[in-house]
């Protein structure tokens, strides 16, 4: 028997209207690539998406049709996320910091019909343009008058000329809620990227989930500030959710440094931020600099790898600032797994609720998880049994678009390359990417782990542990640290720090200093790129 | 193009597993009928379910027939939302305050094919028992032990042997999320009943609503108390969100006075609790008389009426607790419209946040709304043009079961009426339901704003304004009041009290004095019995 409730398909026009109608007077506010701010609201972006929806239909670009971005967080980012997908096409968000080989291999592979760029990117977009025949529309994000001469781009046309002037309220079409909205490459650093093409169903779903307390915990009381660009998987959630809360939304565009960072948040009195752990980090070595305070910033959301517990303890203790340890990825829409506590946990002393806090957190409605052995079975919640995490719900991937190998699941679970424990209330420590654990003698090591080890010493600012062949071993931890400005810190010393922290023969045989730590291009550290270097040097020294 | 998501229906049984195997350890208290108190866990109330579906299937009752329940909100009830829905059957949550004519004829219009109803009915029972042959299992809440002898009920079942001890888990089937789950019927002051047929994918998407900030505000470190009846519009969905969310839940059972519900809330250490303006007020007199202060309720939930001013400042001002003052119905899930404050109210003065938190508040996503004039057409949001107030969204009505008139929808927009006006900031009052408006001299009197002036009476405990005929004005307003125990006032007084605040003509030309109000099934004041009694007496004299 059929409920007899209205059929209302989610999508993410709904979101958009909401805020629209709900919020109209809420300020979006966002940083210009070319300098200054542009504030606007929730009703007149809605007014903009409306124009764009028409130019797009202008544009001839069929239902279903992919629009590439290579764009900062700006309002017209904004107004494509809603307009694109709202309209029936599939946004693409492209990662602009990828080599031009990979962006123009993404662009072809999504089969983009058009692609807007901030001009920032145009010297990337005239390096990919003879590689992508198939794109259409080049759009630069600018007004009319600022677009360059002689860009050798044919039809380059800008954004603002194309959205007119016109005000005509654009129909949203009521699409069928399982189709897609949206397609994200992974940065695959092992093969080629894989697109993971999220329906409006997943993208609102996911969206409530983000809002709920136990994970951002949104209401029409905050100002959200995205700093993890709108180029990593839906921004987190975080644009979907400040609409469907009806949110201030603060856009950073290119400027995500520390003093940057700082001016923004304290003049638009935000108090919910979320980033990786290195802009995070940014952030505070700026504040640190200059004894400076947030007077409003309340949340803190940290993800993308693992937050280390000084960092945790810097903005908790320090600075007031809540922190939710977050995990997810591109697969996942991304939102999942997140640390807030439990009512149990509500008495912790200081100490337990940082260690609390330094997982990655358990698993809000809409995902379910478990981890599974090498023998594939699942293993307990013991907070010991460490196995490969696996997830499932309906904003996780069921498979790649144009993937033509098996499907990526296993008995409907899709394995996150993440090895992870769960304890008995259900919290799970990742304790390694399964490809970044060491293997030592036939047992596993966890890089994370030794990472942890280094970063607590006061004079380490960031810190990699990568395995090295070993011919006895098999592999030997080697740790990598960059120091914090002016410190002092010798190899030996570094190594002898390990002592009683971790087993004797997880010791990191060798450490190594470098200025800089090399960074992918969604901010994580390249380990790739560390093992290269390590190897081109005399091998470690035998454990003892 | 379809995205390439998991595709997982909204089941409520999904909401049931997720509690059970990430929040298992957490608290599920009930007050029993039979005296005491179960206590047991979100685990083991899933293994329950689990015994009660695997029950269901051995009383070969078919996907989609209907289980009626009689029965407060217990652990049992509990059992019976999750084991009866998720295993695809339609659980038909009766009120066991109608009359027992009223009771038969939902049971024979819900086709019910067993009814569990608590031993506290069981006089109620025994009257529709001849009434309703089409039942075919009669089942009491209870042990096996304390089944009565001789009830005259043939085959009468107890719950808990039904249950049995087994531990087998059932395998809860992947419904369509737009199945039925379950139905309930409007209390009908005017004309039958009318059942809404809710869909598990209706439930849980209030459930995400419910949760978030802007409404109950849910999360894992919540003890959640339900004193709206289970048998009300789905306990207000707080069933739903507190296992979405994993909140401890608490159930009163028929404890439903000041005394016991405030030991209650103090010894589980409630920090959330939602009821009718009555029920508060019970709470608020017994701890007035006591001197009593609650020590972790942070937040109540008051709907069903408009909520008395006074009552919002002695729980803000007296006793810091937050109103979250909403609006709903039978036809709505019922959350749609929730009363907290924006970013741009964070300022407010005192004064100016009572007045905000009095009015029922914006429309969470997941509900449109409108209001419309005689005329059909759409109303302003200035505050001032106030109109029939109409919803919309995908967990609103779209007919009623068995509906053999025509679509109670006009232009896809369910028509409340109530009537309401909305302010530019999204914030709907109503000022009355439609059919409890006064006419006087072609001019509409608001009988909510009369009530509210009578109430910030010191003397009045309750106040009920009705229209009354008038072969001048066609009706003229009459007040009906309760006043506080040990409080004197008079005809003329109270008549005189309203001088100055609304304009001559409105001032009403009776006040009448009761012991109690009447009261209907769902709690609300009984206006057709006032209106009876009214007419009986002397007709009013006419306005000056």
């Amino acid at each position: 028997m059929e409920g007899l409730m209205q059929q209302q398909p989610l999508l993410i026009s709904t979101l958009l209207e909401h805020a629209s109608r709900h919020h109209g007077a809420t300020a979006v506010v966002s940083r210009r690539t070319e300098g200054g701010f542009f504030r606007t609201t929730w009703r007149d972006t809605a007014v903009r998406a409306h124009r764009l929806a028409h130019a797009l239909d202008g544009l001839r670009l069929a239902p279903g049709e992919r629009v590439g971005t290579l764009a900062w967080n700006t309002h017209r980012h904004l107004e494509l996320y809603f307009g694109v997908s709202g309209s029936g096409r599939v946004l693409h968000t492209i990662n602009p910091r990828l080599h031009a080989q990979q962006v123009a291999w993404i662009v072809n592979h999504a089969q983009d019909r058009a692609v807007c760029f901030d001009l920032a990117f145009l010297a990337l977009v005239r390096e990919i343009l003879p590689l992508c025949p198939h794109v259409r529309h080049w759009i630069a994000l600018c007004e009319d008058d600022r677009l360059p001469a002689d860009t050798g781009i044919a039809g380059l046309a800008s954004y603002e000329a194309l959205l007119g002037t016109g005000t005509a309220r654009y129909p949203w079409p009521a699409l069928d809620e399982n189709s897609a909205s949206t397609i994200c490459y992974t940065s695959g650093t092992t093969g080629p990227p894989k697109g993971v093409l999220y329906s409006h169903r997943s993208a609102v779903l996911n969206a409530y989930a983000a809002a709920t307390p136990d994970a951002m915990n949104l209401s029409a009381r905050d100002a959200v500030l995205p700093v993890v660009p709108m180029f990593h998987v839906n921004a987190w959630g975080m644009v979907y959710a400040a609409a469907l809360v009806g949110a201030v939304l603060v856009l950073p565009a290119q400027a995500l440094g520390g003093e940057a960072l700082y001016e923004l948040i304290e003049a638009e009195q935000v108090t919910f931020a979320a980033g990786v752990p290195t802009v995070w980090q940014g952030l505070l070595d700026h504040m640190a600099s200059r004894e400076l305070r947030f007077t409003a910033l309340g949340r803190a959301m940290i993800g993308g790898s693992t937050c280390p517990e000084s960092m945790i303890r810097d903005l908790q203790e320090r600075h007031g600032v809540q922190v939710i340890h977050a995990w997810g990825m591109t697969e996942t829409s991304p939102l999942g797994i997140v640390c807030t506590p439990k009512r149990e946990h509500l008495g912790l002393a200081a100490d337990e609720m940082v260690a609390l806090c330094a997982k990655q957190g358990r698993a809000i409605f809409g995902i379910d998880m478990r981890i599974v052995g090498d023998d594939g079975h699942e293993l307990a919640w013991d907070g010991k049994s460490c196995g490969e995490l696996q997830v499932k719900g309906p904003a996780i991937v069921r498979d790649y678009y144009g993937n033509t190998e098996g499907s990526p699941l296993r008995d409907g679970w899709f394995p996150t390359g993440d090895v992870a424990t769960i304890d008995a209330q259900g919290y799970v420590q990742i304790t390694d990417r399964s490809k970044d654990l060491i293997k030592s003698g036939g047992e596993w090591i966890s890089s994370v782990a030794l990472e942890a080890v280094a970063c607590a010493h006061p004079a380490v600012k960031y810190a990699a542990c990568i395995g090295v062949a070993h011919p006895r071993w098999g592999q030997r931890p080697v740790v990598v640290a960059v120091l914090k400005p002016g410190a002092a810190l010798g190899r030996d010393e570094l190594i002898r720090f390990y002592e009683g922290k971790v087993a004797r023969w997880q010791i990191p045989d060798d450490a190594i200093f470098l200025d800089d730590m090399p960074l992918g291009p969604t901010g994580k550290v390249l380990k790739s790129a560390l093992r290269e270097l390590v190897a081109s040097r005399a091998p470690p020294r035998s454990p003892g």
